[in-house]
């Protein structure tokens, strides 16, 4: 059954991303909030009510605003973070490396912010789910409100638990890793996961990697993997096409691995 | 509804994806083909069958093989290639930017082996639908195959149609362009996308990516950005850790930009 | 005739590097410069007379620096600037590949603020010389006053000259450029070159190299290659081990070539 | 005084680098070898004698090679190798970091092919020296053959030693390490060092990396730095222009680090 092709008007309640230029965008929602005030000037939110998204909207000073609809990248990027980072480029190969789409159920820790745990809802609903794990209430009270907000909390379970201690699910699709100490978590994910499914870990430092990487090799898992993204902007324009002189250097490794049965079929 | 957490057992039918290593992987169908012959030995696939996927099996030579449930990216590895090439990092960082996800209604062209076109269709899947634009009849039906392959054909429209000439649908979320010429389409894609929706193009040359950043500087697009992915392997192992030798040092930049609205509303 | 083996004592009117930390070096001149104050305090430069190089000097408020002797690299890095900037990784790199070294004679445009004009100048003395060309006055004056500082100006002739005009010298085994405008220089190169000599240009665009390469094909050149390199930063320590977060991602690209000989023999 | 624009004609004895293209070159001595075959036909090395470097010469099958000036990066990619791989990138680098130029007294280990050796020797002489240590005898054979060609055997003097057991020379201004265990050389670099000398070592993993490291902040070294390089490759040409598909990945981390004394002149 297909989906309508239908015409997005902005409703009250709607989130929008109001974007000025590039590198400043704002996520704001309409009805919650009233009026918009910036260094450009002010509108009031209302007057987007009703228009298509992607709608023009002037400031009283005369700059223009545009009316996105805000992207699940949108909602990460504007995520207030606690926490160390990962990119949309490494969310994008994690979700591509460990096969997560509709249905599938997976187990996720720490939660921090709910930003990558945004990303794997939103791929997995409306059928499967994310057991998101995270030992600081904090985090997970931040997380709560971050998928409230992106329509994407029903599909997740949050945890307050230290899953350095165990994983209550089974047979699940894919484990995927984002804490300080991942070999830690192995054993755990190991019995965690169905025959065939995919462990991914996230880490900045490569002892991090070195030791998860020991660790897997340690258990009963093929095909063990260790990539980084490097993401270069490109400047282009008539006479000064270049990549952009400062970029990010490096997020994190992304290691990979699929569970093996034993010879006993254990 | 929560996906209840099954134990995948091999079945008469099912693909599998049989490891040996990291560089050694073979996508059979059990049934289909009846028995496996390498130069490790061979085996019956029928014994694999009411196996939990990721068992184990050996070769008459004493090889093992494990049995794994093929993931996307494997179907896209696996896929007879008869184009350049989109690597996984490349899709999963598009899917991320164009915000593809359940439901999407997306126009891609081109078709080529299908590669992309099935990793799309999984998203969007089961109420989204990818239209493929494609003008070499060839390709068509090869990536007929292959999404029957990955049962995925259901939600995809093949269109055998220079999509330099136009686009049929409207009203879609996003536009996925992987040709020679993206620069063509650009106005196309501009009437069929919604307001605030995106338009993503992924070319190996930097002056594709020139003229089709010109073009879309010439009709209301905003959020215009091209970036470039390079993934690093690492080997990882006592006293060996380092990036590997050869890499792949380009595949191509990805440039995206969001539709707006003119002042007028057209 | 080898060198001595000789201990280095600070003397009066030596360029000491005074180093605190990574991020915090100052070039200064004993005796010329009387005393040195920072925000760690300060001292008298006059108690590093007779000090080896790199011995430790202590503060008023007990900070400790190191007076190092003085590299071409610490010249350069401290250098004013007023343009682009070429950096040590890109100058190391075309030293190598226009074979630069003890008798070169080199042709360089632009002199800007002398920096890449030192680098040269050190590696062709005593008996090789670099003739170098600036059209803005007040660089060259600049240019000169550094490249006294470093004590290279007599290998160095600076010339108040458009080299889009034309070359003055002949014979060259080299011709470096670093301006806006390379490709208009090539036919001038090529008449200034020895059979054999190597061109080599530094451009931070892609339009610009595009221009100069085909250029250099419409010349008897040989060998055209451009190349870039990306340096990384890593940080190294227990359990910190890692890439820097941010790099410089572009400084520009490196294009060379070598003049051949026509089959007619001009 | 000022070296002579002399005309660079091929004289008997000299070696010559015959270019067909960017894939193909040969170096070759003239008058030691008579003839030079290849699948592209044969012709007379004698033929070169008198001729301008630079110059084109015809082979019997009409494929045309030019007879360059080999230049120091054409003799080390020329050079049998044996060992790990640094590359002109690497070297360049290297001497620009370590502040190598004519007149300088360096250590280096391992010899290896010599290559480095070279590099360094060139930049030395002629009244530097290059202190090179190697434990395999058959390396310092080749290396001094290696030397020997390149005309720089009289700036070299090579050691049958282990360099982990001690450094003779002393007050040396650089101390440059391309071997497996650069950290048991540390103690011995800092005391062959002058104040304020440069010890540089390259090496292909992280952890002799992070043990050089470690070394070298427990003895009296400041400005430690490590770093590396990414060479890309450009194709540049109309509607194909673009990084090379393949690339070097990794060759080796470069680290520095600048001898310091201790506070009581030690």
């Amino acid at each position: 059954m297909e989906g309508e092709p239908i015409m997005d008007l902005i409703r009250e309640g709607d989130d929008v991303l109001l974007y000025l230029d590039e590198r400043r965008t704002y996520l704001v929602r309409v009805g919650e909030e009233v009026s918009f005030h910036t260094h450009k000037g002010y509108f009031q939110l209302g007057e987007l009510v009703g228009k298509e998204f992607g709608a023009p909207i002037k400031s009283s000073l005369g700059a223009t605003f545009y009316g996105f609809k805000p992207l699940m990248r949108d909602y990460v990027l504007k995520t207030r973070r606690r926490t160390q980072i990962m990119y949309p480029k490494d969310m994008g190969l994690l979700v591509l490396l460990t096969g997560i789409s509709l249905g599938s159920r997976v187990v996720e820790a720490g939660t921090g912010s709910g930003a990558l745990t945004s990303i794997l809802a939103n791929f997995v609903k409306p059928n499967g789910r994310v057991y998101s794990y995270e030992i600081r209430e904090e985090f997970l009270k931040d997380a709560g409100a971050n998928l409230r907000r992106a329509g994407l909390f029903d599909y997740v379970e949050l945890k307050l638990k230290d899953i350095t201690e165990g994983i209550d699910e089974e047979c699940v699709d894919a484990v995927v890793l984002d804490l300080a100490v991942p070999w830690l978590v192995i054993p755990h994910a190991y019995r965690s996961l169905k025959g065939s499914g995919v462990l991914a870990s996230f880490s900045p430092t490569i002892e991090q990697v070195m030791k998860t990487v020991e660790a897997l090799r340690e258990h009963p898992f093929a095909d063990v993997e260790t990539v980084e993204l490097l993401m270069r902007r490109m400047n282009i324009g008539e006479n000064r096409t270049r990549p952009e002189t400062l970029m990010i250097g490096h997020t994190g490794y992304i290691t990979t691995a699929r569970k093996i049965l034993r010879q006993d079929g254990t």
